[in-house]
């Protein structure tokens, strides 16, 4: 094995073995030292596949984005063909989204909740990870722009945005069990409630 | 000076200094021995005064949430009398209750984000805390009340809730340097836009 073949399996191993430590006891069990254990590497060599600790924890959670993604397309195998008029299409799909990113929150708890603890020593998240996560928002746009034909592209992205920081502010708040946590068939119900008022809201109105 | 008076003149000076620390540098900058300093007293004094530090913490958030109700009164006696529909002023009561709710987290950003950094040893806040929240959330039911006459109370209680954290999600995730922090006017823009939309749609929909 040549000298890049072995910094690849090295790579693939440790992000591996960060994947496992994140998801089944969160961002703040990760160590240097048992990574390098777990992936059969000295501590200093985890440093010549990524620069720093940070580097690693964005390859998982680009891992995690994607386990994301996937679970959006198979809730959208099971929906049934939306009825009735376009915006209540469009709202239903909303709904789903919305949903289906509460049941992942409760399924993969530590992982989700590493997206929004993880802070880069040097600052903001790269360019690479920021476009990963605009593409995940362009779910939400699709039913937007069938609610609001009117909203142009640029606010129809910001808005997408605005529509996932709400639920994620009430998926986040409602599972925190030293805050305010919901029991879990109140708190679906409330998210559904919230996303689906939302969405005839934004039909129904004037944007600003 | 009794014993008791000296406790109590204790309590406040340690209050006060861990409410400057949080309000200049946050939870994490807290540390016991400093507040011994500052309050003239033993670490192991403070202990006499407070269970834990996480007893003195619940006192300065507790002061932080009268801080919060302050702002939420001044900003109601700038407002102009709603004209329109019932509907119409309860929308725009939820609209500025938001914005207040925006600035004072722009305003006071360290120790708006202790209300929901700190995590208590032992498990969940106490009732006196929670208590205290919820009679915050009241000032969302009023207007909520008006928008939704059949909501009945504890549906009303926990919808308010919902509001308050779609509202929470929009701010904390658009204030979030090092995630994805939004430009302030097309933060206040965003927030007001959903707030609305949530408002006109509860207004004009079906609870589930």
């Amino acid at each position: 094995m040549d000298a890049d073949a072995r910094r690849s399996l090295l790579h693939e191993k440790l992000v591996e073995a960060a994947e496992r430590t994140i998801a089944a006891r969160g961002l703040a069990a990760l160590k240097a030292r048992d990574l390098a254990r777990e992936a059969g590497c000295a501590v200093g060599a985890i440093y010549n596949v990524f620069p720093d600790l940070d580097g690693l924890i964005l390859a998982v959670n680009m891992r995690t984005l994607a386990l994301f993604e996937a679970a959006i397309a198979v809730s959208g195998e099971g929906a049934a063909p939306s009825r009735g008029s376009e915006a209540e299409a469009a709202v239903n799909d909303l709904a789903r989204l919305a949903l289906a990113y509460l049941a992942f929150a409760q399924a993969h708890a530590p992982r989700w909740r590493a997206l929004f603890q993880h802070r880069i020593a040097s600052g903001q998240v790269p360019e690479w990870y920021r476009a990963e996560q605009g593409r995940l928002f362009r779910y939400i746009e699709v039913p937007l722009a069938r609610l609001c034909p009117d909203l142009a592209g640029g606010e129809r992205t910001l808005r997408a945005r605005s529509l996932f920081s709400s639920t994620h502010g009430i998926v986040s708040l409602g599972l925190d069990e030293k805050l305010m946590a919901l029991p879990p068939a109140a708190l679906a119900r409330e998210l559904e409630a919230v996303v689906r008022a939302l969405g005839r809201g934004l039909a129904s109105g004037p944007g600003p």
